[in-house]
C-alpha cells in the first residue's frame, strides 16, 4: 500500500485535526503517539501487548540498529518487522539525534557526521546516503532525513548553518532513496529562532517530502520555547502533510502540540518512567516506591482497565518493585502505554466532537499534580 | 476441596506412577514439576503465562514472604493467590532451607532456628509453630514442615540429631496447624546416610502427614548420592502418599526420580538458566550468548511450539540478550518452562503406555550434550 495521509476532520476551536496515516503495514488514526522501540523491542513488553493496547506504529532507531546487530543483518533476516515480530508500522529515526546525544567525539562536515560508537569507541561516518541505506535495510515504513542537531542554547549563526545543512542533506536523502514503499520525512531545525525555523521549513517543503517533523526540541530548552517553536512552525507546513514533533512528550506537551495542529508524537517517557516506578494516572503521577502504598489494596488507577489495574494492587506492584522483580517493569510499562493510548483516543474523540479545548482543560484539571 | 492424592497407574518397567493430586485450588497430574515463584512471582513471567503452559502448582517461599512484604500483609490482601493473581495451587517451602542457605548467623535449638535476615541483618526466630503460622497466613495449599537442614558433608551424629529434630518439629507443626484446607508434608532428612534416612522416614510416617518430601539434597553432594538417597527413601514411603524431591533438578535427575517413584519436583534451573541465556532444547543446552548464533535465523528449538520458538530467531534472542533487553528473559523463561512442562507431560504419557524406560533412554540419547 502506498503511503498516504488524509485529514478527515478539523477541530472547530483549535488547529487540531483528525487524520488517517496509511503505510504499507498499517493505518494509523492521528493524532497518534508512537511507543519507542529503540533496539527492535519496546522495552519489557511483547509486540502482541503493544498491538493489543491499540498502537499501530512504533519508533526504532537507525543509529542503534546500525551499530548492533547491524542493518545488514536485520535485512538478511527479512527486515525489522519480521526480526522483532511486529506487524504494525515502523518509523525510524535517522541517527542525527543519537549521534548528537550519545556518540563520543563527533565531527560534522558537509559530507556527513563522523562519530565514535558509544559502545566500543569505533569510528563511523553517517552521511545522508548512509542513513537512508540503513533505514531502507531495516525496512522502515517512514524514513527520517538525517539532520544536523544542535543542543540548547546554541548561537544563531551555528543554528543557521545546521538548519541549512539539514535542508541540503534532506535533498541528498531524497536522491538516495531507492525503495518506493517507505515514506520520507524532513526535519525542520532552527533551534529557538523563529525566522530560522521559517527558513528551514520553507526549504524543506520545496522538496515535497511525505511529511515534516519539528526537530531539535526537548534538548534542554525551557518549555515555553518548545510551544513557541511549534506555534511558529506548524502553520508553515501545508495542511496536507503529517506533522510530527520528535521526542515529545509529557501529556501536557502533547495536548499543546495537538491544539496547534501536530499529528504525531514519540517519547520514551511512558516506558522509561515505568521502569523507574512512576505511573501515569488520571489523578496525576504515582510513584510506586512511596511507602504509603505498602499496604494499599487499590489498583494503581481505578479508572484504568489495563492488566495491572485489573489484576493487582498497589501493594503488590510496590513489593515487586522493591524486590527488583522485572515483571514489575512490564506491568508498569503496559499501564503507562495504556494511559498514553487512551489519552490519544480521548483526544481524537474530542476533536471528532469539536470539544478539544474543553477536553484539555478537564484533563489537566483532573490531575492533582502535573507531570512537569 | 479437600486435599487428596490418588495413584491412577503404575509403570510396568519401573517404580514410576501416574497420580492426581487435588488441592483446594487445582488438580495436578503427577509426576509434576513446580515452577519456583519465591517472592510471589515466577520471575519475569505472568501468572497467565505459567498457567497457559499447563502448570497448576507453583512453589513460593515462607522465608522470603515473611521478611518482605510480610505474611500478615499478604493475609490482609486475601492471601498469596489473590495478591499475585495466581489461580492454581501454591506449595510453600517452610523456610528451613532458606535459613540454612541465605540467612546470616543462625543458631538451631530445640525451640527453633534463630537467624539474621539476609536483607537487613535483623534477628528472627522461626519455630515450627511460627513456620506453620506464616504458611497459613500466606494461604498455601501445601505447607511444608520446618526442617533442620545441614549441608554436605556433615558428620553422622550431627545428621542424626538434625533428622530427629526435624521429626519432633514435624509433630509440633502438625499440632500448630489450625486450617483444615491446606495439606502438610513432612521432610525426610538424614544426609547421605541410608540408615538415618530410614529412621527419619519411619518417624515421620507415624505422624500420618499428607505427603513426604526428601530434603537435604542438592546441597553439594555428588549426584550418585542423590540417586542413592532417593532409592533408599522412596520405598519407605507408603504408596498412598505423594513423594516430593525438593530442589531437583536437571532433566536427568527428574527422570531418575520418576523412575524411582517420585511424584513432585521443583527447581530454579529452568527459570534461572533462562535469565543467564541458557536454553533447554531437545538437542541439549543452547547458550544464546554464543557468537555462532549471531546470524542464525532458526528458532531456538525447532521441535518447540512456545512463543519464542514460534516467533523469533536465535539471532534476535541473542541481540536482545546482548542489549540487556529484559524481554529476552521472559521469552527464555517461557521457553525453558515449556521444555519442562512438555518433558513432564511426555513422562506421564510414557507411564500411561508403560514405556518409561524406553522414553528415558531416547530422551537422553537425543541430546548432543547433557545438562550436567
Amino acid at each position: 500500500m502506498v503511503f498516504n495521509f488524509q485529514v478527515v476532520r478539523k477541530d472547530a476551536s483549535s488547529d487540531a485535526r483528525l487524520g488517517i496515516l496509511t503505510t504499507s503495514h498499517a493505518q494509523i488514526p492521528t493524532p497518534a503517539f508512537m511507543p519507542v522501540g529503540t533496539r527492535g523491542v519496546v522495552k519489557t513488553v511483547s509486540p502482541e501487548e503493544v498491538w493489543g493496547l491499540g498502537f499501530r506504529m512504533i519508533l526504532a532507531n537507525a543509529y542503534h540498529l546500525y551499530l548492533r546487530p547491524g542493518h545488514e543483518l536485520v535485512e538478511r533476516h527479512g527486515g525489522l518487522h519480521r526480526y522483532m515480530n511486529w506487524p504494525g508500522a515502523i518509523l525510524t529515526d535517522s541517527g542525527g539525534f543519537q549521534v548528537f546525544s550519545l556518540a563520543g567525539l563527533r565531527k560534522v562536515t558537509e559530507e556527513g557526521v563522523e562519530f565514535q560508537s558509544h559502545i566500543d569507541g569505533s569510528s563511523h561516518l553517517f552521511t545522508p546516503e548512509k542513513s537512508v541505506e540503513v533505514q531502507e535495510a531495516i525496512g522502515s515504513d517512514i524514513i527520517m532525513c538525517l539532520d544536523d542537531v544542535k543542543g540548547y542554547p546554541v548561537e544563531r549563526d551555528l543554528a543557521l548553518e545546521a538548519a541549512q545543512r539539514t535542508t541540503r542533506w534532506a535533498q541528498r536523502c531524497l536522491a538516495a532513496k531507492k525503495k518506493v514503499d517507505p515514506a520520507i520525512f524532513g526535519i525542520v531545525q532552527g533551534s529557538v529562532f523563529c525566522d530560522l525555523r521559517k527558513q528551514s521549513a520553507e526549504g524543506l517543503i520545496c522538496l515535497e517530502l511525505d511529511g515534516y517533523a519539528i526537530g531539535g526540541l526537548s534538548v534542554g530548552e525551557p518549555r515555553e520555547f518548545m510551544v513557541e517553536m511549534i506555534e511558529a512552525t506548524v502553520p508553515l507546513i501545508p495542511e496536507r502533510y503529517p506533522r510530527y514533533v520528535m521526542g515529545v512528550g509529557k501529556p501536557r506537551d502533547i495536548l499543546d502540540g495537538v491544539l496547534r495542529g501536530v499529528d504525531l508524537f514519540d517519547c520514551v517517557l511512558p516506558t522509561r518512567n515505568a521502569r523507574n516506578g512512576m505511573l501515569f494516572t488520571s489523578l496525576g503521577p504515582l510513584n510506586i516506591k512511596n511507602a504509603r502504598y505498602r499496604d494499599d489494596p487499590r489498583p494503581v488507577d481505578p479508572c484504568c482497565t489495563c492488566p495491572l489495574c485489573r489484576n493487582y494492587s498497589r501493594s503488590y506492584l510496590r513489593h515487586l518493585f522493591l524486590e527488583k522483580e522485572i515483571y514489575c517493569h512490564r506491568l508498569s510499562t503496559i499501564h503507562n502505554l495504556c494511559f498514553y493510548y487512551r489519552m490519544m483516543e480521548d483526544i481524537r474523540k474530542a476533536i471528532e466532537e469539536s470539544r478539544l479545548n474543553n477536553f484539555c482543560a478537564q484533563f489537566l484539571a483532573g490531575m492533582e499534580e502535573t507531570y512537569d
